[in-house]
This record gives C-alpha cells, structure tokens and sequence, in this order.
C-alpha cells in the first residue's frame, strides 16, 4: 500500500465511524455547531486569508490566470458569504428524521418511509475555497461525514478552512474526521478515494468536464454528476417579445461564466424578423457577440455566421449562438440534440405548444417564460445546494439537503406473520 | 467493432429512440398494453413451453441442478403468474406525470416537481425467465424502454416471452424496440451494456453476488444493485415470547431460499434460557439446522456449534445462525458487522430500546415485531418490485413503479428575470 492509500484508507475509516456519530444528532446541536462555525469563520478572517496568500502566492508563481486567482481569493465578501452561507443552513428544515409516508397495511403493519443521511459523502472540486464549507455544511446538516477535495491549488486554504469546522466540532465533542480534508496533492489520493464502495455512499464532482468524466468512469462508489449546462431559449411565435428580450438578456448576461446562463436562442420564424434587430441591439450594449445561423446573419448583418460547433457548445462568455428555427418540433429537435439536460426555457403565449415544451423537454429544469438563471437551489426554493445533477437518478437538478439524504423503511408490527 | 458490440450498441440506439415514444404514452394505451400482453401470454403458453423445452433439455444435458431447472421452467402456474402480474401492475397508479410537489417563489414563479420516466432501464438477470415478463411490465408501465439480458440457459424462453410482448407493442403501433431481448449468449453483450453511459440511464442487475460485483464494478452505467440478504432478528429481554417464536418461524421457514429470509437471530441472555428450547423444538419440527454460539449451544444441546464464518452468512436454505447477546448494545454491533442492510427486526415490548433499533439500524427495512419476509414491494403496499436495492442512493428497499421514474423541475413564469 502506497502512503496515499494508506491516508485515503484510514480517512475513510475515520469518516465511516464519525457518520455514525453524526447521523444520530439532534437538529438544535448541529445548528449550533454551524452558527459557531460561522462566527470562528469570521473570527479567524486573518488566519484564514494568510494561509490563502500561499496558495495565491504558489499559484502566480505558476503563471495560472487572473481568472483562477479571482476565484482562489479568499476576499472578505468571500469569507463573510461562507459565514452567512453556514447560518441559512442552519435555518433550514433537518431533512433526516422527517416521514415522507406512512400507512397501514390490511393485515394492520403500520409502514413508513424515515429520512436519514446518505453516510459518508465524497465531494470531488476545483478552484473555489469556499465549497469546502459550503459543502461541509450542508452534508454535516444532512447528518453525513464529508471527505473534501478541493484542487490542490487551493491545499491551504482548504486545511485552514477545515480546521475551523472541525474546532467547532471538538468544541461539542463531535469527532473531527465528520468534515476532513484530504492533505495531500497527489492525484492518486482522487483514484484512491472513488474506489473505497465499502466506505462512501456517495461521490459528488464539481467542475470542469474532464474531471467529472474521470471520476465516473473510475468510480466503484455511486456519482451524482453535473456536467455541462448548454441551455437554450425558445422564442415562440406569437410570445411577447418586449418579456422574451428581457428574459433572454438575463439569461445570458446576468452571469455568464455560470452553468444556467443562456448559450443557444432560438426564434420562431415567424417573429424573428420582428424580435432579433432589438434583441441584438440589446445584446450588443452588454458586449454579447452573436454567433448565427444563415437565417439569423439575413437579419442581423452584424452577427458572426456560426460554426457548426457553435451549436451545443458551452461558451461560459458573453457569445452567444442564434437560430432561426421553422417550428416547436424543430426547436424541441435541437434543444435534443444539442442541450445538456439542464436548463431549456420556451417563451411563449400558446397554451398547447407551452405545454408541449414543459412536457417533452428532458432537462432538469424546463421554465416557461422565465430566466435560465432560475436554476438553482436557492431560486427555486430549496435553500442552498451542493451541486446540479444532469443525471436523472436520485437527483435531477439542483440537490439540496433532501437530496443528501436517502430513506429507509420502518414498520411498526404485533406479530404479524407472511403467509403467501 | 465486434459483432456482439454492434447488436448492442444498435439495440440501445433503438431502445432510446422507443423510449422517446413510450414516455408520451398515455396511461390509458400502457395498460392496454399491458392488458392485452397478459392475454397473449396465456394464449401462447405452448409455443412458450415449446421454446421453454428447448432450454429445459439443454441444461439437463449440461447437467445443471434440478433447483436450477426448477427455476428455468415456464409451468402453467408460472405463465399464469406472469399474466396475472401484468395485470396487476396494469391496476397499479400510473407515476409518470405525476407531481409529488408544486409551490410558489417570492417573485411569482410557479415552481413544481413532476415525475417522468428514466429513459432506458438495462436488466440483467439469471435464470428465472418470468423476470423477463415481470421486468419489462414494470419499466413499460413507468414510461421507460428496457433492454434485458437474462441467463444465457433461458435464452430461448426469454426471447419467446419478449416477442409476446413486441407483438402486443406492434399492435398498437409502438415501437417493439421498448422491450428487447438480447438475442446473443456471449458474456461480451453484458460488458458491452453496461458501458453506455450515453444511452442507458440505469442498470438492475438481479442474480447471484458474482454477477453483482462484476455489473456494478464495470458499470459506466448508474446502477441500483441488490446484493446479499443477511437478516437478523434480535428477541429482546421483555419480549412476548411467544409471538417472538412465530415470527422468527415464519421469518426462517416460510421461504428460506430468498433475501428476505432469516440468517441470523440473536437473543438477549435475560430471555435466552426460556425463549431458546420451545423455539429450538419449532425449529427441528421445520428442519431447521441450528449453530449456535456457546452460549447457544448451553442451552439448546442438539445445536451444532457456529464457525466463525457462519455469522454474517446468506445460508438460503434452513440453517440458522443463533447468538446469545449480553444486551441492544451488542445486538446493534453484531447487525452492524454482519447485516447486509437488507432487513432487520426487533421482537421487544419496550419502548426505547424498539425506538433505537427502528432509529439505529441502517437498513433497507426495520421492522419491530414482524417478520423479516414483507420487505418486498407487494407486502409493503407498493405494488409489484423490479429487486430490493441495498444501496442508499435513488432507492433503498424495494423499488417499484415509482423507483423507475425521476423528476424534473418545472416552473411557470410571467417574464421573470434574476436579478441578485
């Protein structure tokens, strides 16, 4: 056994051991713990931002980008933002205990269905410090242990953020290794970590592309993976197009380097003529390069003609691809082909055709009308969210505390016997 | 590209191509499907013995056990329990389309939860050749294709079976592609199945550990597996003795070759010495072999003392692990150790100790004072089931028409854009 292995291996065993102690608190302790977690977070600002400066440090001397070290940074808004992250979850409903069902069988079994934590969550990601306490503080409020692996850029920062959770622990004599930091940067420690199906329950990778195909097609524990999101807009004939403009920028400007910010638009023939030339004037004063079709550079002549991998391509940059489309079913064929299954919005003003959009889209979420930006665990009601899962087992879409938790049977019996 | 590689990958293009079709049906056309595949069945019963025969003598002529033909045979009574399972899962609620949840967001955006189906289920299965029947039902009625691949031995059975059902498919005009057989006996067609990711959403494998632990170490593919049941019944200090006998009879004797069955019982040294002899009376009666721990074999001295190995043990057959147990505490450790998270059952009067078991325990169903046998779909009022999983993400326990189903979000707005 390498040293890696060996480290990996007595982690897990740690984390098995503190998800049992985890899984039995009670609601009030756990939101104590992550109210002082909060507070230490905040109290050791100058701690925490001088282990920060060593992974900023390394990570210029590497050359890495002015966008990388953006979001390595451990700003004050950044570490007031996990702080107050770690108090709304604390306000949030405990998952783990609540009773989704319960019935009477005839032969009088009284059956029921119990929340309770996954056991010990695996969290795989990249750049950002801060998901090491996002994520902690969500699995430790769904009564899970935590194995965190951030990217090794950012191996200081993380420890020191750990750290602080796991005083808040100690402090209520809860074992440390409930949220652990992988500490050391090898790469082994990743392929060492997905293959322990005996220990974790569950593997969540968060980043680029290439690093969440790795780990499910290496993984023998069960991954909850969020891809790409290549999200489009539909814009029906006969919409409103003043609404349909303005949903439209949103989408795609409002935030675009995210994964719900809008990379396809495409417009109804019939309107296209009426709704493009402002659309574009809109676009162009928020910097937004149009990237179209035939059809769309005849309307627009400013727009760049699309490549064919312009379609399906997600630019995470204010560019955007246009198509003028003949009909729904021409536009429900493209979002097939070429969406990710994350975010498709129509806007539109027919009852049928909005329906039919709602209905036979496959993506985690499918608005009528509303921004792609929506897609998020908070925008959509349930509290903070660990990640958006594109595959439709256990999650689609975005997962909150529910959906870090599993349910178990439990009937309430006098003897009753099987007879068939 | 081999030939097997070929047949597979050509048949998961159509499967989800046929998916596409199946998951708009209404459920008024499924059960007519359904209903009309049940009536098949019985009409064909001798053109499916016929093909049934033709497995039967090849595997009397590879000399394979007479439990094995057992289960390979297509009897009357088994092809009438696939017509009438069809049937049933035809008067079962259809989950597709369903919304568990819908709510409204601050800003005016109607947000909801709807249930659709998975896509294409991949089913792999040993010799019972009912599965095929039984599986395919189940994945239709919930709006899914399957594609299932049984034991080799049953190949002529199940592809007889499959064509029943691609007939009635056909006569509705549906594609036949929602149900296919893989019509090829090379152990190449499973690892070729389960490596694609892009066009199957779930495997099911439903066999021997073997079969398990290769699927789910290979599978590129989620997949939902059932492994071993290792059931245990602790009869607590306090318990109605009594009814403790009668359950863990019925519980050991009323099927022992399934994952339901009792393998192990413990029992708390305060009623050991009274529980032990008339339950050690009931148990000879049935044929039950009994090995016991020490302690055990004091009390009941016809016991055979347990091997180390006999503890954690899927005997599937009527030998019983039996331990004297100091108290809960070391009732819960031994579950832990040797339980396979499959069922777990406490047989006691008190009150705090029942609720800790019914809370502590991490298995798919806990009961207290019932037998281990009703952790199936049917008992525990869900219908009909396509396995148990043991695996705590999308379902724990048994999974029926709801479990081969997601949801997505959906939401219904006026215009609305994010703005923080």
């Amino acid at each position: 056994m390498s040293d890696v292995q060996t480290l990996v291996g007595s982690m897990a065993a740690a984390a098995v051991e503190a998800a049992g102690e985890v899984a039995k608190l009670s609601s009030q302790i756990k939101d104590e713990v992550l109210t002082r977690t909060a507070e230490r977070i905040l109290e050791s600002r100058s701690l925490l931002q001088q282990q920060n400066e060593k992974d900023l440090r390394a990570a210029e001397q590497k050359g890495l980008p002015a966008p990388f070290l953006d979001r390595l940074t451990l700003s004050d808004s950044v570490i007031e933002g996990m702080a107050s992250g770690l108090q709304e979850v604390a306000c949030l409903p405990d998952p783990v205990g609540s009773v989704p069902g319960m019935w009477k069988r005839p032969n009088g079994l009284t059956v029921g269905k119990i929340r309770i934590p996954l056991g010990v969550v695996g969290m795989i990601y990249e750049s950002r410090p801060n998901v090491t306490i996002d994520a902690a503080g969500l699995c430790f409020k769904s009564g899970n242990a935590v194995i965190l692996r951030g990217g090794s850029e950012a191996l200081h920062s993380n420890l020191a953020l750990a750290e602080v959770f796991q005083e808040s622990l100690a402090a209520f004599s809860l074992p440390r290794a409930a949220v652990q930091v992988i500490r050391v940067p090898d790469r082994e420690a990743v392929s060492e970590l997905i293959k322990l199906e005996e220990e974790l329950d569950l593997i969540i990778p968060r980043g680029g592309e290439e690093l969440i195909r790795f780990v499910a097609h290496n993984s023998r524990v069960p991954v909850l993976k969020h891809y790409k999101g290549v999200c489009h807009a539909f814009v029906d004939a006969g919409a409103d197009l003043e609404t349909a403009r303005a949903v439209c920028l949103n989408s795609k400007v409002q935030r675009p380097g995210v994964c719900n910010a809008l990379e396809g638009l495409l417009v109804h023939r019939d309107v296209a003529q009426e709704f493009l030339p402002p659309m574009a004037d809109e676009f162009k004063k928020n910097g937004v390069e149009i990237r179209g079709c035939p059809r769309t550079c005849r309307i627009i002549p400013e727009a760049r003609p699309a490549a064919a991998e312009d379609f399906g391509r997600e630019f995470l940059d204010l560019i955007l691809a246009v198509r003028v489309v003949d009909d729904l079913d021409q536009a429900l064929e493209h979002v097939k082909q070429y969406g990710s299954r994350h975010t498709e919005v129509i806007l539109s003003n027919d009852y049928a055709r909005t329906n039919r959009f709602l209905g036979e889209v496959d993506a985690s979420l499918v608005l009528a009308n509303a921004s792609t930006r929506f897609n998020d665990g908070a925008q959509l009601g349930l509290g903070a969210e660990i990640g958006i899962s594109t595959s439709k087992l256990h999650a689609y879409g975005p997962m909150g505390l529910e959906e870090l938790t599993s349910t178990k049977f439990i009937a309430y019996g006098q003897g009753q016997c099987r007879e068939g």
